[in-house]
């Protein structure tokens, strides 16, 4: 009696754990291995599974495989996207180029539990072999970008309701706060007054801008080179398979899917998955900036600009007491400098193709798969626990509107820059207001002081006073 | 007799080049920032110039300034987009925060010369003030995220026909190369048979994807935050101007451009040029590949894949005589590992937004600007001086298709995975052909080894042989 | 009768699982940041038990907590520094900024840890208080930064044995390999003979240089800010205390850790880890140029250069049979683009500091330790089952050695340059040989030739022969 | 009579401008590479020079080339490096891999000079050839990287100065404000006090740090391949030139150089150049922070912190009269980010080599080069004209110092962190100070109080009052 089993591949035999419905290859793979102990995202196991899905459909329609075969490989796939089996997917992130140990994983998988839906013992391999009837006319090299694709839109998914109730909530705190009067600031220094409520619909259409960038980008990912088989020729695929599969793991995966219009570009170039980081990058540089101003906007309580307050989520100070930090806007930065970093690593992968493959893939997934996990998560908390609590200081706001030396602007079309300018200087010399200056001088009836240097009107384009 | 004039500003006077149409505020800004002498882009000195026309024309319409301030306002803008003066565009690309040196720069160039039409003698500003006439409305914060975007277009457009040249000339070589039979190789290593055409077809391909993403990605350039002023609120504008201006840019400027839908928005944020700059940065990581490619497939002469010829366009060695080397693959990869440098000081400089502005503009202008011109310039090169100029090596490709031991790949569906590669084990190991090994084993029939082990069957799909 | 106990903080009431020895701090961050499921490396925990010892050791001695009080935190402390108790750090590593969560998962385990063991139940606090004792005298401020370095340095000593393995072999390599001749490369084109054994030579001189480089800058590492409270000033730190605890520190964790020379300096900045991220960066991109050049080297088997054999790991393709790619060459290479990825990401965070903090803390261990980690599991990999098992082709390469064109260099001194480069031109036109040629036109005596142009000959420095 | 002189070299004739001291090769290298218009740094041109007339004194000590060309080449190369004929290097930044062309540019340079000086016409090369005379024994293989690294240390010792004038004007800022207390903040929230001065004081020391990383880093720039000629391997080299061309090297440039253990690593790694890059990218890293915390520091005058006030040094504003915005601050991140993207394009170049060279040579030259001369030129003026003119606002300081309401920290060793805590809250709900509160609730005496919730006596580590 014994708890592992003995398998052979053609590099000779390997001991698999017997209850595994994993193979020989993913033996040697987690031998080979060990990394950092990440497993695949579950997104890129749902992937393969519809891959597997398909291409057994289509086969068998077009008598490659026998029914019995496809029937049990299907059922075993299906398990498997119905999210069952994803504990025998052991092959580290880190592995095999091109990401042959993972492709081998889910086919040993699949081989293995269809063989048992057939009555065959583990490791059998008889009625249903992993290469020979599970991966049918497939390779690696069109399965695994294939599928890379897909988990990405299948993640993807997630993340569209979560950008979009982030930019509801940043919008409602902008008519929340549209009549917070506050000062702008612009170098970091006074500007002329804006309302609170315009910066917060500002970033409401930052996040939404995003989104569209993202989702217009990863368009690109339907367009599909499974059918290529080894090198994206074709061989050892029949003529139709290739619009077959395709149309099935259209519809089992729910996505408009395409055929590419060249098989050898979809297998050689992974420049899609570079874009599609890049419009997650552009999120997270997004989410720095907006994430800095909500900390910029909360400093305080007593020596900031305290203009709003953020929900108190937990003691912020293992040695301050009663402090309470900007948790979330931190956390929101930090999930975005690994976006990011993440980006990096996916952009050297694409450049590194050669010939007919590029094998650098399984760190595109990776990375790719991580960041949209991450900012999923880290957006729905920053949404729920933070943006959807925050107060405004209207008083505070009120303040500053009141203070900015920039009112002087709004003098310019009146006396010109030049003097407004040396207006601005008598005020800061003297601590004394542009209002103040301005009636003292005469340089503007009460009226139009009135009219012209209130701070409110000073929020919209006006038809100028004469 | 002097050759400086005195010119004042508010923070008091400044020496200016007597014959300099620039002012004070430039003069200080050749003085604060003596930094790399890199002059701005003729692009976005185009760009300001047609700003500040189109400005005039719509402050003139709504009787904001004179239309004697109006006229001589447009006269002198036009003179810059014809490509005057631009010797006058003196400040360092390393400047003051959100480009207000720059800015102020085409303000002073612009007043001067169209106060020296109007009669005025340099430095005067009477009749034509750069602030409160060719500036009328206008902030740099409204302006120059507006010129950056307008100059990247404009740049673009001289990158496209190039990208358009260069797919096609690379699909000529797919047309060309169709039926030079070759390995192909995944992992380096060897592969099914493909054609070289497949591969030149499938590097066009790539490029044209490429474009296609640039040129979706750039059309968000296209929305413009112009008539914002300066915290994207309009103040000093009239109601009218906002749309005016924008209309008269898109004339002047030959673009089809929109005003922004939340004027604030477009101040805060420059994410489109993170997502223009990322999808350079793609276009980058292709070239990388493709150059990668080209060099390994030239390597040689008598010590590499020797599979095609690149044109000799320079002795390739000081020390080596007679060698060649694939310059304008390695200059393409060089260009493109700068595109992807200036690709991060972009991205930093995207995320570095605070509040009403991101000041960080010059940073992502130039890095931008530079990228689209040195890829213009180099893949020019790169298509005229060496992708036309490539020339198949028929025998050595038809060699390799013959050889490499991946041919077994075609038994899989007759004989099983298994079973083939023993076979290949064999080959390795013998020497012998896997044809060979096959007919000796009779695992096929005369007539199945001349259509299966075909190599050029092997280069498409085919219904399996019964 | 339940399976929580409920705590209160600062913030109100918070339920705890009942036997968790965290309390309520780190309940609400696990509600704030379920974010990646990924937890501290356990070279952190580490290293914050180390830090608790200390000051609980340095504390006790100044007489601010109870000899009792000591000894228990020293206690639970020890156990954890043992490998205990790691199992309640459960914090996800996107987390409150600063690591201030992580750092109160620290106190909270150790205070009832340390309750525990005086006979206290979880949650309790009056005898041992996670902030009034555990952290007496102490800030996240301080602890973390100095608890992350920490963490490097012990992650560290696991590398480094690693690299001098790995260096150990490729020098072995190249002294089994020194009379390999075979043709040099650049620019991927022929170039004149060079040994095997003088490549492989040379990468172990490479990693060499990268470990030292790594363990220079780290050095740096080892000067801690700890004793700098909240702020760097060391408010509610008795004026011994530092040192003291920093010499306690140093004999806990066996490294020689000094205390900086200023403490403001040690918590505003953390330089010191970009350095470090970055010298790992640069073992990266030597690692990149090192696996491409071994996947190059061993291209083939039939379509390469086939240079060199790597040992086969595993079965190559899922398709393609007998396919045995270089999967460790592979897999280095997609780890150090990880490490490229979190170099980016540690970047991005060091820059982001603030006035007195860095809250970005925990982006940098997070991202640096997976880094060590990684780069010290896939080298060992690459030494033990790739290096060490590789086999040099010696027919191919005395092949190379034989037919490169850059033969003709070693008659430089002889006939010229410009003639020596019209007999390479001759030589590639005709297919003939430089010796040939040279011999044909008389160039040289037979006796010249046979010691000129003997590529052996040219593997080192030569007084001309005249 | 003609403009051109026609050259001839193993591709056939070229046209060169008469004048020009370069030829056929620089000719050739004009017409391929009209990439960017950018031409190498003078620090590169000197390297170079300095090279050549090493190795001439070195071929001319072993007998290789004749005192009359040796003195020839010596006298042009010393004309180059005393300033003269920079003209003639007219190569762009983007060429030949490797810097082939540049190289040639300077080879031919010298050759028509010495030519000149010996008498001969442009052009002719009888007796003083590029390739056989000026360049005896070197390939640009060996001889660029050994420029590469010598321009490198050239640059920096224009930087290292500007580094401590800078540190020492924050050392000088730190004294001046030693008294200056304020509030510090952590998580941009109120903090316990802290000195402005020990702001100040920490920014030098992280620029000292710095500064002391770059230089003990580049000190791996001082061993040197030269010698390798073209692989590494020496060809064509007396065996005592190695030894001899790197001492005279040495006493040309000043620079204590050692000649590397290993001629094949200096050739195929660069290692050293992202090592160095990396260390500026450390430097850029601080920058941003210290330039964010001015600009942070400085914000107002009436809306933003107000604690510091920089120079004034131009209008900041084209629409906003008397805007004053912190210019250098923001000049110095722009510089900073430019640095960190050009490090990302020398990490790309470096880990780019391939076999026996790395081609990619000039893009971390240009990059590395770039980003020392805009630290140096940036930094410089952050010195004069901010850093040195800034002014404290003493009584905003103190008012921050006396509200932040981390005062009560300082109470966490008399009454416990959660009573404190306590305390805070009641603070910030009722507006009430920490003091008042305290005495309300006797929680202290009044001599605790004036002891123990003095900011200033929190600015350092005091022994428990009990």
């Amino acid at each position: 009696m014994s708890d592992t089993r003995t398998e052979t591949d053609s590099l000779g035999p390997v001991e698999v754990s017997a209850e595994a419905f994993y193979g020989a290859q993913t033996a040697r793979a987690i031998a080979n291995f060990p990394i950092s102990g990440l497993k695949a995202s579950s997104f890129l196991i749902l992937a393969l599974a519809m891959i597997k899905h398909a291409a057994a459909e289509a086969n068998q329609s077009l008598g490659l495989i026998t029914p019995e075969q496809g029937s049990a490989i299907r059922q075993a796939a299906k398990e498997i996207i119905d999210g069952q089996h994803h504990e025998h997917f052991v092959v580290d992130v880190f592995q095999a180029g091109a990401g042959v140990s993972l492709h081998m994983n889910a086919n040993e998988v699949i081989a293995n539990r269809a063989g048992q839906i057939l009555g065959e013992p583990l490791g059998t391999y008889k009625k249903i072999h992993p290469n020979d009837h599970v991966n049918y006319g497939q390779s690696t090299n069109d399965v695994f970008p294939t599928a890379m694709r897909l988990a990405t839109l299948l993640a993807l998914e997630e993340l569209y309701p979560v950008l979009n109730e982030l930019a509801a909530s940043l919008a409602d705190k902008g008519r929340e706060f549209k009549d917070v009067l506050k000062a702008g600031r612009t170098h970091m220094q006074d500007a002329v007054p804006i309302t609170l409520g315009q910066e917060f619909a500002a970033y409401a259409v930052a996040i939404q801008k995003c989104h569209q960038h993202i989702a217009r980008t990863a368009a690109s990912l339907r367009e599909l080179g499974l059918g290529g088989s080894a090198v994206g020729t074709g061989l050892n695929t029949h003529p139709d398979y290739r619009q077959r599969v395709i149309e099935g793991l259209g519809r089992i995966s729910g996505f408009e899917l395409t055929s590419t219009e060249d098989l050898r570009y979809a297998m050689q170039s992974n420049a899609v998955m570079a874009d599609v980081s890049a419009a997650l990058r552009s999120l997270a540089l997004e989410l720095i900036r907006i994430s800095n101003d909500l900390r910029l906007l909360s400093s305080g309580p007593n020596t900031g600009f305290d203009e709003i307050h953020l929900p108190s989520l937990q003691p912020g100070s293992s040695i301050m007491p009663g402090k309470v930090n900007p948790v979330l806007a931190e956390l929101t930065a930090m999930v975005a400098f690994q976006v990011i970093g993440n980006d990096t690593a996916t952009a050297l992968a694409v450049q590194a193709g050669q010939l007919e493959l590029n094998v650098m893939m399984p760190t595109m997934a990776h990375n790719t798969l991580q960041s949209v996990a991450i900012l999923t998560n880290a957006l729905r908390e920053l949404d729920h626990r933070c943006i959807r609590g925050i107060i405004a200081n209207r008083d505070r706001c009120a303040h500053y509107a009141g203070s900015t030396i920039a009112l002087a602007t709004a003098l310019n079309p009146y006396i010109g820059y030049a003097k407004a300018a040396a207006l601005v200087k008598e005020s800061v010399a003297t601590g004394r207001s542009i209002v103040a200056l301005a009636r003292e001088k005469n340089l503007l009836t009460e009226e139009q002081i009135a009219e012209i240097l209130d701070p409110k009107s000073m929020t919209e384009p006006h038809a100028r006073k004469l």
